[in-house]
């Protein structure tokens, strides 16, 4: 496909893989739904994707990264921002920064019967991990893909 | 102040300072105002604005990076996005991309009686240059900073 001057974000396709998770936590990602924005422009140096979160659905595992900033910005429904300083309720309009390696982990719930739209990016610094600190998974990143363990060091 | 969890966007304090850019060229910056966010949060790798045109106003004098990504989501009004391709009137809930290195140069501008409100990013790639084809301009990326020169070498 060419590279578009500019689309509308809701008319991109949904990303066909839901999750790149092992199971039992790939499952647990149904309700989430991602539609990738910036590779469509050819963008290489951060990720930006719009997010969708039917009700119970959630972002992600909650998470910390070692090197790769996040920033999210929500766009409609009122999403549960679950980090370690507790859980607190978002609204259209509000945005949240996550510094990598603050191991303070994160993640979006949506405890609503509405469903949740918000633009998610993040940057590709090689060499990252991401921590998981209520389940037992590490992922790191090698060569621009995710390799899942177990916290005793075994592959899933 | 300590990083904040979230907040509502809007909320923050516009920058000060309307443009970097050398006279002539602030002048022309008066009808664009940036709400800096994804600082506030302590990110580094990238950028993110809270970006407010007003009638009249653009987003930048036409540019292309060399080695810095960046990336739009339009939230409100109907900017004229000004690329090597043309103008075309973009409209919320459209984005689009800029690839570094394409030298495809690109700016809003708002040409209606309504303000625009949009998000933009960009990462900091370090060394990065922004050249100005409609313009006798000039910028360097040294330390973080942006230093700007005339096309014949001169800095200003």
């Amino acid at each position: 496909m060419p590279t578009p001057t500019a689309l509308t974000a809701l008319d991109v396709p949904p990303r066909q893989k839901r999750s790149i998770y092992p199971e039992p936590f790939a499952s647990l990602m149904e309700g989430r739904t991602k539609r990738v924005l910036g590779n469509l422009f050819g963008l290489s140096n951060f990720g930006v994707n719009l997010t969708t979160l039917a009700p119970g659905g959630s972002s992600a595992l909650r998470h910390a990264h070692s090197k790769q900033d996040e920033f999210i910005y929500i766009l409609a429904g009122h999403p549960t921002l679950h980090t370690d300083a507790g859980r607190q309720r978002l609204a259209p309009g509000m945005c949240a920064g996550f510094k990598a390696g603050t191991g303070d982990a994160h993640r979006l719930l949506n405890e609503t019967d509405a469903e949740v739209l918000y633009l998610e990016v993040g940057d590709r610094t090689a060499g990252d991990e991401a921590h998981y600190p209520d389940d037992d998974l590490v992922a790191r990143e090698v060569g621009g893909g995710w390799q899942f363990f177990h916290k005793d060091g075994q592959p899933y």
